[in-house]
């Protein structure tokens, strides 16, 4: 006999949330209410939701993700509303970066007792701005317990039209390699937070902080890419370098970087003065920032800026200043250390 | 500050897997590898999988579910085959249970370091055989490290026709309450775990202990249920009381269940005398047998037999001999205690 022997320890307090109730005080249905409640959906409340497509050529994009506590977010550097919103927006940027439309989110919660309660209200405001943001709607889930807090996230979209899907398959030679938003910004947040703890970021840099804990993609992006001709793309999430070389690799191509593109911003030289570190690590291998990395036909292309170009497969999937990048670094979701140190993911 | 202070403490051996190699020793794409080798599908690896329907008028119909070791599984009553074939059959029972034709799976797993790789590909053998069992696919998912052993599933399903899908809010009165497979089964399997361990069940009632492990609802009910005319359809996941008590208050009607129809099987009949308990105890509040429970006009549908009519709402949402069940128990998943002990879930 050998009994699962799951541990009772608890949590640690967490800082700014009343420390009753917690979740430990509710029947399923009441905190499955204060989560509905903040995010109503006429969908939501039966055994499966129903969603119907925009169009009779519709077809159904879908993802999952998780969210550990301890791994994925700390809860000394996100506020529960910081996590919401996180959650949302790491899910909805992989159905944006297959060219997708955003429709629709469920919600698989496994909760430590000793929880509070004013913790799950403010996670379900961020995930409620989030769903405003992207104009979707939460339309089921799950709720259990669980001693270490691990949040389920999985998003649905459409995508219509004669136009193939985005997919990191689909990058031909001879095209641009396109950027949408900023890149090194959220690893740079996070050094920022190991170092100065989230009550003591310098004012100027709070910025980078906050795209760390809450990264707001505009929206829309993904479906301008795929109407401009683009073939291939996929969001920063596990560090540039990581990820161009999945497009790289199962595209059968060589991706060319432009240094004077990957130049940091004065925010990022103003972090890497203060903290004594190289920007390039962040842009090259931080991830998390959940910016659109799209190969395209098209050098014009709304909200997006030129990073590189596609050639044929050569010796390395990427090049940068006429050779590979020095470490191929980056996040490995098993390998990596958790959030708690690094390397960033 | 406050920082994070996960867990480190591991987790116990778990019977007949070699105890090496570990999740820790491989990276992110090794592990998914080992799942995808098992059940390979097309659609997976990239950012999100695009799922198209089988016709243009068709809906997509989704759901999604945790697995918490020690909570909703132990080592020591399954085998890493038998978690894998349960996720599975427990999510698609909900898309099932909606009138929907499974479609499509994602798998979402949080494990620790040192669970042993041969767990890994054990379990992937069984969500394999219940892929065949319902002709799905897993097309995607997600892999990181926790401290506890957390499984997400998501399921995916289309329904087609001019006919609604079935929910819990569309039940009428002066019909019949059909049902689908065992009840009581499972939790008669748990009390048997937990009274003799899982090595010496008495081999008449192994079927009661497969049951509750590796329940095998057969597949394409839901839809005959849709097709012969059902309003309103649930699983019993729960407990039958509570479980109708969902599809009663939600729909405003009260059920009269036929006490003939609810009579312990000899195999409960077995089990239950030789643990000294209470048989009806399974049947009205054991839940996890995933049988379909569906309210319907016609009395004849294939693969289900009456065990109970729908009334106009009475005092009480559920009638049995008269008068209310005596206890509504059931399970909650935030209230109810683990699969470590009573009551059943």
């Amino acid at each position: 006999m050998n009994p699962a022997t799951p541990h009772h320890a608890g949590i640690p307090p967490i800082p700014d949330y009343p420390a009753t109730p917690t979740v430990g005080d509710f029947a399923e249905h009441e905190l499955i209410a204060t989560i509905t409640d903040i995010a109503p959906s006429a969908r939501n409340g039966d055994d499966a939701a129903v969603i119907d497509l925009p169009n009779p050529a519709a077809r159904s994009v879908i993802t999952t993700d998780t969210l550990v506590c301890g791994r994925h977010f700390r809860h000394d550097f996100s506020t529960a509303y910081e996590v919401g919103h996180k959650a949302v927006v790491q899910n909805v940027a992989d159905i944006v970066a297959m060219g997708a439309t955003p429709q629709a989110l469920l919600l698989a919660l496994a909760l430590p007792r000793t929880l509070p309660i004013a913790w799950i209200t403010d996670f379900a405001s961020g995930i409620a701005a989030m769903l405003d943001h992207y104009a979707i709607e939460l339309v089921g889930g799950d709720i259990t317990i669980s001693d270490t807090l691990v949040i389920g996230v999985t998003a649905t979209g459409t995508i219509t039209g004669p136009k193939p899907p985005l997919t990191v398959t689909g990058a031909r030679a001879g095209q641009h390699l396109l950027a949408s938003g900023a890149i090194g910004h959220s690893a740079a947040g996070l050094d920022l937070l190991s170092h100065f703890g989230r009550n003591h970021i310098p004012p100027a840099l709070a910025p980078l902080v906050t795209h760390h804990c809450a990264p707001r993609p505009a929206p829309g992006r993904g479906a301008v890419a795929r109407a401009t001709g683009a073939s291939a793309m996929t969001d920063n999430s596990d560090g540039l370098i990581r990820d161009l070389t999945v497009i790289a690799t199962r595209s059968g191509i060589t991706i060319e970087l432009y240094p004077d593109a990957l130049q940091p911003d004065p925010l990022l030289q103003h972090a890497a003065t203060l903290l004594g570190k190289d920007p390039q690590t962040w842009t090259l291998h931080g991830g998390e920032d959940h910016t659109l990395l799209a190969v395209s036909p098209t050098e014009q292309t709304h909200g997006f800026r030129v990073i590189g170009k596609t050639l044929p497969k050569g010796q390395h999937p990427i090049l940068l200043n006429g050779k590979p990048p020095a470490s191929t670094g980056g996040w490995d979701s098993i390998r990596s250390t958790s959030h708690t140190q690094t390397p960033h993911r």
